[in-house]
């Protein structure tokens, strides 16, 4: 993000992310008509307001797509009020987005429990990033799980069905969508009402709260896991990226690239 | 309700109504056994918990519906803080659950729109029930509407689509479903996402908001509008029923019906 009207609402609420007119950073109109070329590049001119403060003790690569992934998944941990001892928070999905998600509820002192359709991520999910459990996504599921979680962050883009994640909540649950995914999902009305269940979205996060989940990151010394790479690799990144075979996002290093290639 | 476990988190917390064990009124099984059969009778016994204390000013048949439909659409106005004088309330669907919305958003001194698929309706909402606004509810809509509501009662039972209806809220709104449609509804996630807006459920209240409620209907003289009939005239009523030809409940008068028969 690189430009709000600063004036609303949402600007007036340090929520410039919420703001109708905000600019994102990469390929946008700026105010004045101009294209905003805020990445693939080593430098960049940028209103203060939009620019965040990066710790000495967090390396730029680590940082990098904390400022998207990061504040998605920080953002709604403390709106919805999960940032509590002894809350148990569910997150669907361990991407780029998930593995960030469980991270933050730990550092928070949150029990988590990851949640994914793939049951070779539990090792993953409980030794790597120390989720306190791991539950296989189904499509029907009535166990021991049903009924226990507070919250879940859900980072699946794909479609998918809610119904088991909605069951998975306790009465007053919430499930906080921040993947998009492009089609309409299926909401099944009466188990949120029986349980006065939310089924809610989040998108990334104002430039106050970003600056602080960096500073969270730093004092925590939460690492991100990423794979740096040139820009000559982005092609054969391209392909990883369609199979999900990277752990957890690709960084490309654009000052290295332009000295190698200069 | 004339029963619940007492000792779960929902009873605790005086949410009798979200107790996995509740047992509801009419046709249900007691803890004993038996079946209970609190409807269609004069006098019923009923442990003193799940009884509500009826104000001398509050006429028996205003109040009955109240005990649903007033409670599942006052809950909701109080859970999600809407209860405050500046709010911008919206009711969809003008039936028995949602005059009485409008009446408590009024009396709350809460700015109401009405929004309906029967434009026909916009006298009813405007003159008899003292709604500010009046909105037809279309598939597709961009109009001075779009984002200008705090929260939505959502009281449609029937299919409908959500997406007009997340359309009108402001960023941070909430649509709050208090119908339940047999099968699942469509939910964009993306305009949730974009004004971190949130789709919730509810169902009924507690015992002790309940008698909130009942207390608030007679300190405002709220009324509410029933047609009191005897039980013979009880097929002609579900036919009219059928044809939404009420306003806005129908009473049985079970008391006067023994008298005239016996």
């Amino acid at each position: 993000m690189v430009g709000s009207c600063k004036s609303c609402e949402s600007c007036s609420d340090n929520l410039e992310n919420y703001c109708p007119k905000s600019i994102l950073t990469y390929g946008s109109k700026y105010y004045d008509g101009t294209t905003v070329y805020g990445g693939y590049s080593d430098i960049m001119v940028a209103n203060e307001h939009f620019v965040v403060h990066m710790p000495d003790n967090l390396p730029l690569d680590r940082a990098a797509h904390l400022l998207c992934a990061g504040i998605t998944t920080y953002s709604p941990l403390r709106y919805f009020g999960l940032d509590k001892p002894g809350m148990h928070v569910g997150v669907v999905g361990l991407g780029g987005l998930g593995h960030v998600a469980v991270k933050f509820a730990k550092a928070m002192v949150v029990k988590v429990t990851v949640i994914s359709t793939s049951p070779n991520k539990k090792d993953e999910a409980i030794e790597h990033l120390h989720a306190d459990l791991f539950l296989v996504n189904r499509n029907k599921r009535s166990d021991a799980a049903t009924g226990t979680l507070d919250c879940i962050i859900d980072t699946v883009s794909a479609l998918h069905p809610l119904l088991p994640l909605i069951g998975l909540l306790k009465s007053h649950g919430k499930l906080v969508m921040v993947g998009a995914p492009e089609k309409p999902l299926e909401l099944p009305v009466f188990p949120l009402l029986v349980g006065r269940k939310i089924v809610a979205g989040s998108a990334t996060g104002g430039m106050k709260e970003t600056q602080e989940m960096i500073d969270f990151v730093a004092k925590h010394n939460i690492t991100v896991d990423t794979e740096v790479i040139l820009i000559d690799y982005v092609n054969i990144a391209m392909e990883r990226l369609l199979k999900t075979d990277v752990r957890y996002r690709f960084v490309i290093d654009i000052g290295n690239t332009l000295k190698s290639t200069v």
